[in-house]
């Protein structure tokens, strides 16, 4: 089975930008699996400090030579114009078209992604190749392009759970075709909420799928009192490479969040980072005035890997079994979210006799303990309200399903409450 | 001199449980170095979550073969029955003995010590070597032991000091024919409190010799307004191997007693070891809602030597060389306790002129300064009230008896007041 | 140019103690760069816990041999007369004289330096080797000096600053001749205030040249008020020898001053070392009355060199180059200080956009982010108030100057506020 991956495939030749159709059918596609409520933001609405910008869209663009041939076509990879694009159509030499043209010479063979959301500009890009291959024309240049006033677009599907404090899951929506930036990042989380719709939840959780940055700022704009329920949340991007797990820690740094991820990551090759105001859109549920614990979890980070924003980033770049593995991490963490609590001890002064409650072995002497016992045992001692499981297991070295379970037998045994 | 082995020696054979004669006769027995005001509290008592079982004493008990001979006799080791077994007096195959059998068969020439307080039945311990050479049987079976209404016994030396404030020495004394553990822990502390009422105290020292965990558990049961007087105190026990000091840490962490061993340690191999709810009544003077300042002082730890509650643990197995460096462990930790407290200097604007006073050297531009002169400006400048001597002794790298000789020097000058 | 060495030359002839003409020429000379206000404390004045000393003055002191020859000569070096010796006239054999003489026997060609400030008693200073060749005697001993009633002397120079807020730079500048200790600590000051003039500045400069000790205790007592606006300072002395600097903490030990300082000196060779209440002046800023954020600036330590307190420590011993290194050292870490506060973000919900006031690339996709943009999203982030640039410098790794540079960027946009 690789559900996920036939998900990205599927979403992959869609030419998604901040705003536009291909953003809107990408969201349709997502709603198949899990329905999506959609938002519509008017241009021109001031979102937080923002302003949502006009709305872009594009049916054809191409540069074509002398002999009619198209040499740059955005047929064949919408990355080839550059995002938000204004209309052309022109006639130019290569001289005058030049200013309008991107490349990585550094990756001859690669055409570039690159946007212009907020200046008002037209490009392509394309293989330093294939400009090196171009004479000096006339070429017949041309964008049928849109920018008008419309709408930006984004989607959210709420799982509900025995609480109001929310758990948000953010995956930005608004990249091109590239796989791992952030299609992988979308089937994951569509994946993930699927699984998590199948267990009885403490938390309500929260997927968000949104373009990037003035997407999850009208998010923010339109939920600031929403925002304080949430409790805990990740951005999810870059969820498909081959590389390992990178968890980037929120702005207050040792979060509950943090420290679960932390704490599930040690068992698989993984990656810390402190938290920095550059990357994705935990940029915004980070400012200050939020300071939301919300953590970014990618396998390689951002422009840590050659492909990054690159034609390269393609379906073959992205594994299902990469997929699977943040989704592993993803389920663990949310598991270990769902049972971590603090616990009061209602029999504070000694330790109650577990021995009379069937808790505890009734021979004496031995020289063994078992670990379930031991965790009982730590539950017991620092359940003063003040130390939750997650404490407790990294105090007593124990495995936090274990002192989980042992918090659940003492709960059975109203020896502690919540 | 080899007091304290001799009364290691003396207490050897008797056999002592959570209750009984054994337990009364040692108490008598240490009550004859220091008097012990001995409570008795009767079965049934409720004691926090605990009830005072019935009180176990046995008079004999074996394992007789067909030719009368006795194969396991209680007489020649009281660790042979289980402890709080019920009486038995049967003819039984080996086949139906055998559940009742303990043996230790990676150490096939020791009996091995158990108990079974809180689940009414019985056994015979026994070495693995003995239990291979037994026959199918038939075998008689005898246990002459009472399981009745009684009490359970502790005693209390106390210490009077200048102040109220006590320092707690706990010592479980439930375990038969064990020297390490903890018939040398005794030893240490009979000897330690004939020692401090040598001294001029500050503290009120309280004694405590009581069987573990449901004796800890009484006493605080019964003395719950004074646990809060209690502002300091170690758990003594297996204080006569040969191994270094373990010194295991009070739930608290950075307790001052915590403190103070970690700095008297220093000076001779040992090991400091963080709490932990599993060990000796540290578990329960440490439960939450307790939470005294309260470590636990051993040489080598619980089940940390293989001799460990089994016949191993002979007189032979302690040594007057090692009760002798944990007395000194105690009587340095306990000077330090005593002489450590935060001073606030009368002249904290600038230096007081020392030299005027007579505590600095007149001659001025040499490039040595005695440590005692340190000492003095590093008191005089860290007594603001919130530091004490132990802090400055730590972060001037200076001994803590030059600091306290500092202090008080600068008391008697009338530089600083406590 | 080598205007702090000839400073050091200059100054390095006269006879300093703690009080006297010496000590009153040395404040003309510095007064001739930098205006001083020069403050005169009669003797006999309670200062804190001080008296304020007899006024020491000396013109002359020898010891002659029989054929008339001086063989210790104050003319030659003010160090041969021990600092506030009385009047002697005498004819003495070295058998009397000996008690009065100070050599140093492990550097038998140096002459050592001492005083007596506060012991009436007298004494000469010569080197091994010279007493190693003295007869039996008689002696002529002369000290022509006079210990009567007059006054402690200190100056001020103070740079005013757009706040009240004070940093102090205190000098001691009671040793005779010796060039490091303190001649090359002045040198530096006297250069440091005149480069500090040329600057806009946000904080109050206040240079004070005082006897060590005494004189501070002075200033102290008579600026007790003012204290309180002394918001960062140093002690500095010990500035000119060819070592690496040390700075020493402040009893807090993470003021600003500790950490800016520490910032500072990551770009050189040098040694951090805690507070300790034994060394300069510093001793009686921090004294706990007063706690004042006063670290304390040298090169080697005072006791750290060979040539310390001995006539070794001559101008050749201090280097223009080190006095520059050292004077480098304190541009940057006051440059650092005017420029460290906290700001508030302005629009702290989210992102400000960037973009469209020109703070920020418009073209975006690209993976290189310039250090400039990441110091604003920095500065935005962190700004609530309870970060400095400091702190931002310090947890994004970027160059405190890049991070000053943005938060001002961002004030001139009206992002942030101070």
């Amino acid at each position: 089975m690789s559900e996920m991956h036939a998900l990205v495939r599927r979403l992959y030749p869609l030419c998604r930008s901040i705003t536009g159709s291909g953003l809107r059918r990408t969201l349709e596609i997502i709603g198949e699996s899990i329905p999506l409520e959609i938002s519509e933001v008017p241009t021109g609405t001031q979102v937080l400090d923002w302003t949502i910008p006009k709305e872009w869209n594009i049916r054809d663009a191409y540069i074509k030579d002398s002999s009619g041939t198209r040499i740059v076509d955005f047929a064949a990879s919408n990355l080839h114009v550059v995002g938000y694009s204004v209309p052309v159509s022109a006639t130019m030499t290569l001289e005058e078209l030049r200013p309008h043209l991107h490349t990585l010479p550094g990756q001859p063979g690669l055409v570039p992604y690159r946007t212009s959301y907020y200046a008002e500009t037209w490009g392509f890009c394309l293989s330093e190749n294939t400009l090196a291959g171009m004479g000096p024309g006339p070429y017949e240049v041309r964008i049928d392009s849109t920018l008008a006033d419309g709408h930006l677009t984004y989607g959210e599907h709420v799982i509900p759970g025995r609480s109001a404090e929310e758990v948000l899951i953010s995956c930005h929506v608004c990249h091109p075709s590239l796989a791992n930036d952030n299609l992988a990042g979308v089937a994951v989380a569509t994946r993930l909420a699927r699984l998590l719709a199948q267990e009885e939840r403490r938390y309500t959780y929260r997927f968000l799928f949104a373009p990037g940055t003035v997407g999850s700022i009208a998010w923010l704009a339109r939920n600031r009192d929403r925002a304080g329920r949430i409790r805990h949340g990740i951005v999810l991007a870059c969820a498909g490479d081959r590389g390992p797990i990178t968890y980037k820690r929120s702005r207050r740094g040792e979060a509950e969040i943090d420290r679960v991820f932390a704490h599930v990551l040690r068992d698989r090759p993984h990656t810390l980072v402190d938290f920095s105001p550059y990357g994705y859109d935990e940029r915004q549920y980070c400012s200050p005035g939020f300071d939301l614990p919300v953590g970014c979890l990618t396998r390689t980070p951002y422009a840590g890997y050659p492909e990054y924003h690159t034609s390269a980033d393609d379906p073959d770049f992205v594994t299902e079994e990469a997929m699977r593995d943040t989704l592993d991490a993803c389920v663990r963490a949310f598991g270990m979210l769902e049972r971590n609590r603090a616990y009061v001890n209602l029999s504070p002064y000694g330790e109650p006799q577990l021995g009379r409650r069937g808790l505890y072995e009734s021979l004496g002497g031995r020289s063994d303990t078992k670990q379930a016992q031991m965790a009982m045992l730590w539950v017991l001692n620092q359940s003063d309200g003040a130390h939750s499981l997650l404490d407790i297991s990294e105090r007593s070295g124990l495995p936090f399903d274990v002192v989980a379970d042992a918090a659940q037998a003492l709960l059975v045994a109203g020896l502690v409450k919540e």
